[in-house]
């Protein structure tokens, strides 16, 4: 990220009266589950409550900013001719950070715009995941049977960032199977603890989108939209305390972060000594 | 991360002088191309000619340090036994920047333990990616027919991290397409750019290994080892400040941090000037 420009600034300033009006949705869950045509399920069944909806697509593989790519990949044509629906895809590979930055201003964005209810969709893996979870007050963890290794592989992190879990693909084999385990594993939960409930969807057939939206109705109703949009708040300001200081390290990196990287490279310098060198010289 | 405690500065200060010993191949790839497989196949490839061999799967979808989980996946019991090769699993889900903060100092370690060779294997998502070619002084990506979306999808980032292509599972229909398309790509590197060879294997039967190490060498030669060593110092150097300074906020976050994210969130006060605000408090 560069050091944030003087009419971004503005702009994040005239929209910070508008910060927290929409419900943020986000939707994660390994490739091949159905990401993109549930969110679409769930666009549909927002708008038939005349909500209006804005659906952010991140994609943490592509460099581009912009997204064309995944903008042609997002089954959205559905929706793409509603004016009542916003759809906006971002890429943030190789952005360290780079999700926990731009996201809350996009949601401002959006949300200025009007939007009532906004989903965030991204691939279940590794950071991306995890800061979609910080970002939005409900996360639905997506899983499909038939994933496999994906599955026993997500299992390990979903508990801590699943709000709500769908199981997509419902009518096919091992649908079941996907259900019993997730229960499984929500029975270990603290018994004072939130319980994600556990919807079976057929997407591609719209088939149980107003039970998903149901769900994601009763987390509302349980949590707290003040702590969420406070955590927010709070990843997203250190966010950008980090980018800034990030860009102030970039800037020395031709000479103060260069000298100290060849006495490391070199063995003459530990690392850690070479930080705090770094750091005293912002 | 912590504040780094005073034992693991110093045995840092006692490990600088062994740093840059070992070459470091970076290995990439989407999930099923056989990443495990590849990397017992270049271990055994590597032994053969004397070398001592140090393996780091890094897990970025995996919160557990330590890797049980990853370690039981890979496919490395053919050299468990070897004691030439030294097999160190990590897990970075969920830590902003895991990566490179932690790996050159796993690098130094087992570079330390006499490891003439170092591969880092990686699944091929996002930021991990990225950070592992910025680290290797080598970086090989794999692909293999029939992933469909995948190698799409990967497209448009590998050229610029790849300094040696590698089409596994060769025997199977398509392996001819991927080389073809890569080639393709290669193609439109500018003339006087690296253009990176582009080896088939079965690595399950460890066929094409030892053209894999010849592709490595083959970029070795062309390129600097010292600019490959100063760049992975800077980024370490970088990673660690960062932590550290991410550190301290973490710990005003209960104070300073806490108040501007209740600002933020009621909207009054916008994200860049809470920022600031914070950075001056540190």
């Amino acid at each position: 990220m560069e050091e944030a420009s003087a009419s971004l600034r503005e702009v994040m300033a005239l929209l910070a009266p508008r910060a927290g009006d929409a419900r943020v949705i986000g939707l994660t869950g390994s490739p091949g589950v159905g990401k993109s045509t549930t969110t679409s399920a769930l666009v549909g069944a927002y708008r038939r409550r005349g909500l209006r909806v804005g659906v952010l697509a991140i994609d943490p593989s592509s460099p581009f900013s912009g997204g064309a790519l995944l903008g042609d990949r997002i089954r959205m044509q559905d929706h793409a001719t509603d004016d009542g629906v916003f759809i906006r895809s971002m890429a943030t590979r190789g952005q360290l950070g780079g999700l926990s930055w731009a996201t809350p201003q996009a949601l401002r964005v959006l949300s200025a715009a009007g939007c009532d209810v906004i989903l965030i969709e991204t691939v279940g893996v590794g950071q991306a995941e995890v800061e979609i979870a910080q970002l939005a007050d409900t996360t639905v963890v997506l899983l499909a049977p038939g994933m496999g290794d994906g599955i026993q592989a997500a299992k390990a992190g979903i508990l801590e960032i699943a709000d709500v879990f769908v199981v997509n693909k419902a009518d096919r084999d091992g649908a079941d199977t996907v259900a019993r385990d997730l229960r499984g594993l929500v029975s270990h939960l603290a018994s004072d603890a939130w319980k994600p409930p556990i919807v079976k969807t057929v997407a591609s057939r719209g088939e149980g989108a107003d039970e998903v939206l149901e769900a994601i109705d009763a987390h509302a109703a349980h949590s707290s939209l003040e702590t969420t949009r406070r955590r927010r708040a709070s990843h997203e300001v250190e966010a950008i305390a980090l980018s800034l200081l990030r860009s102030r390290m970039g800037s020395v990196r031709g000479g103060e972060l260069s000298r100290l990287a060849s006495q490391v490279a070199a063995g003459s310098l530990d690392p850690y000594t070479a930080a705090d060198e770094l750091m005293a010289s912002l």
